[in-house]
């Protein structure tokens, strides 16, 4: 790959393309390029390496080149990534269109300039699309990809084919737009925005926070008019534009010029969105939203950052508040192939009636940021009868024993009203200070309760499976 | 709570409500809206049961009642959501304030309607503000708080720790304008989508598209403005606004009355943008957003939606290209609210380690089928170090015995590339003929491989750990 600049867009494509297996050559005459590009693909590699499981392929060579020629020499694919000053872009892209292969693709990464524009001055045109990423690159797999008027069908058909082996989903624009899609909504946003902050309306912060708390949420993986269908419930978008086409007519936005719905709109926006939805019906895509929302507030909160952190402050607060047993239902998703309940869920539900003892011994949300935590060390399970999707079931826990840095605990799982066990499990839990991240004493006031907990529990009898272990004879 | 109106919205907020614990009683005049709560309610209880481990509390009750009355009677929260109709809420809420406690709050859904409109008929409008929430409502955290002209300033605190309490995020809204921050933004989005489908330059797909596979991804956890301040690099906020504030003269998007960047404008943003970024570089945000978006690529990927199933095809194709690893990565999802992979986690990859077994000794479908099948009976883990998210393990199984009926196992959980083991986990299998539910012998062909394997493994040294049992001594 050849490519004509190295900011962060380029030095963006460098690393997806590197990484990818390609051999990339970059050309850019500022200084700062080569430590950029090296940075970048730092980063990216980091990325990749959590990103997947699937063996990359052996990474491609990144050379730093000092003229354009050699870029671009017997490449296949030219991406001009300049800064977006039209006629800064031309010059490069004729440049590299003389010195290119003749069968070469030749892209701009614009974001918004016309492709038509961006042509004028090259031999081959037939051979050039704008192929616009976005940032990180090497991340969002959006690239949208828009012919100029002198562009042949077949070059945006083999760049579609080039960004898919790299991981990227290309986004052909059908016509030619300043701004093509994806910057237009951005930019009527972005506008938006400023005015908000202009008016004194809300802070930079503020308006951050009113997309990634809510609506930014669903961004990440439904867009605004499959959003829209889904409020429409079963009549979709006819009833949802016929509901709130009238809000279009109101000032919520400085943005007052608005296209007229016309009834050759509404239908056209009704056809294009039944298409869109593939025969889905609300429910399914209802049930697809939450699914697909419960994993982005868990991938947010294992980072405990935006809506993550909201969700992780309120777990917290339930987990001080936990009552000691309560009764719970086995739910559906938690049966296996066989019609069981998959084995590590009976631990999920022993580990919960650990975490609803620790609270009611006062374990809370203070005491965990103070740094005092209990881990469990050890467990041993039995299997004695099989659960059910929909059984009621209970926990009851007792403490066999503590010292100053442990607690045993032993389990019985039971199904609501019966007294014959499901499973048991026994527990050796092990305090921890989380700062220095080794076995430290209990603290006071918990320690007090676990002492007291505890010989309360001594003179309950020892269970009949405690202290077992594994073995065949 | 006392609820008034159980649309979509009405009903989102008796599920939070429920989930957290509080009685609910909600009006609505519509024959449907009693089968669409409990509907709602069902979806939310699904929702709740995978996003968190913490121990909810017991569900309050829902009931759906036959007057205003009775629903606001007695209640600490009356929410109104009834349709964007200006007078119908203004008399909602005139009679809600009659009929409720004095000291109970009033809030109002509306998603845009100015609140110094909707308390006009009030005769305590000081206990009144908005409360704008985000469907589904259960899910996204972020409510809009806005006060009226009559509104007491204690009046959002008080809404403000509510909301909080069932695990939202309150934006309180500075001024009081039509649409408050997130629907402005939304909307100028909306009207510019509306254009590109009236224009034919996209279809409502291409949209949504254009979106959820470019700056969605990022906006489900970072805004617009932290966007661009990465993009300024170390130059930040300042450095961006002087570069593409020309932009915002072309003809981007359709609106195209925007405000005017004077020095004091630009200021503003720039000192705002640098509170939002507490002291946090360029580079720390970037490396932030990278871990993020990761993560956000594999919580789509568990779904295979959207940009998770293009991440899904581009590893297809690279497993395609290479051979098979038992190497597994610990999906983000696993992390607990401590920042630890939950100890039942570790079951799943040890009984996934044993199915794996299973499945190599012939163990398949038409096995099972033909009614023989392993269940675990008792298992024995020992966690040694912590697995973080991201992390790639694999797990090593030994058989250290077995007889007709019973198999033994004990594996040891790794960090890809340690010999220092992660945890352990020691397992009795017994063979079960399902159609009888008994204990029965292992057929063959499993039978000679299980014993083969047993042999073969015999010349292993037995683990240290194994046959322990749990004791505080």
């Amino acid at each position: 790959m050849g490519l004509l600049g190295g900011g962060v867009i380029g030095a963006g494509w460098a690393a997806r393309f590197v990484l990818n297996g390609s051999d990339v050559r970059l050309f850019d005459p500022s200084a700062e390029a080569s430590a950029r590009a090296a940075r970048v693909l730092d980063d990216a590699r980091t990325a990749f390496q959590q990103l997947t499981l699937a063996p990359l392929p052996e990474e491609g060579e990144l050379r730093i080149v000092d003229s354009l020629e050699e870029a671009v020499a017997g490449v296949e694919l030219v991406q001009e990534s300049a800064p977006e000053r039209i006629e800064l872009k031309r010059g490069l892209l004729a440049e590299g269109d003389r010195a290119a292969p003749p069968d070469a693709l030749i892209c701009s990464s614009t974001s918004g300039l016309r492709p038509s524009e961006l042509q004028a001055e090259m031999e081959r045109p037939e051979r050039f699309c704008v192929a616009h990423p976005f940032n990180p690159v090497y991340l969002l797999p959006l690239v949208e990809l828009c012919a100029g008027v002198r562009t042949a069908p077949e070059t945006v058909e083999r760049a579609g084919a080039v960004f898919r082996s790299v991981g990227m989903q290309p986004l052909v624009v059908r016509s030619e737009i300043d701004g093509f899609v994806a910057d237009r909504l951005l930019e009527a946003l972005w506008r938006e925005a400023l005015w908000l902050v202009s008016d004194g309306a809300a802070t930079v912060e503020e308006v951050d926070d009113a997309i990634r708390y809510g609506a930014g949420l669903r961004w990440a993986f439904m867009g605004t008019f499959l959003t829209y269908r889904i409020a429409g419930g079963e009549e979709g978008m006819r009833h949802f534009i016929r509901q709130f086409g009238p809000a279009l007519e109101w000032p919520w936005t400085h943005l007052t010029d608005v296209p007229e719905l016309t009834d050759e709109l509404v239908e056209r926006i009704a056809e294009q969105s039944d298409a869109q939805a593939d025969g889905r019906s609300p429910r399914e895509l209802e049930q697809l939203r939450d699914r697909v929302l419960v994993r982005l507030l868990q991938a947010l909160r294992a980072e405990e950052t935006a809506a993550g952190a909201t969700l992780a402050a309120w777990e917290r607060e339930l987990l001080g508040a936990a009552a000691p047993t309560s009764v719970r239902h086995i739910p559906p998703e938690w049966v296996d192939y066989n019609g069981h309940v998959h084995e590590s869920r009976y631990l999920e539900l022993f580990a919960d009636a650990t975490d609803a003892l620790l609270g009611g011994l006062g374990v809370d949300a203070g005491y965990l940021e103070d740094g005092g935590s209990f881990f469990t060390v050890e467990t041993h399970l039995s299997h004695l009868r099989q659960l059910e999707a929909g059984d009621r079931v209970r926990v009851t826990t007792q403490v066999l024993d503590s010292d100053e840095k442990r607690l045993h605990l032993f389990h019985v799982l039971l199904r609501d009203g019966e007294a014959d066990p499901l499973a048991t499990a026994e527990q050796m839990l092990l305090h921890v200070d989380t700062t220095s991240g080794r076995a430290a004493p209990v603290r006071e006031p918990v320690r007090e309760k676990v002492a007291e907990l505890t010989q309360q529990h001594g003179s309950l009898p020892r269970p009949e499976r405690a202290g077992r272990s594994v073995g065949v004879s």
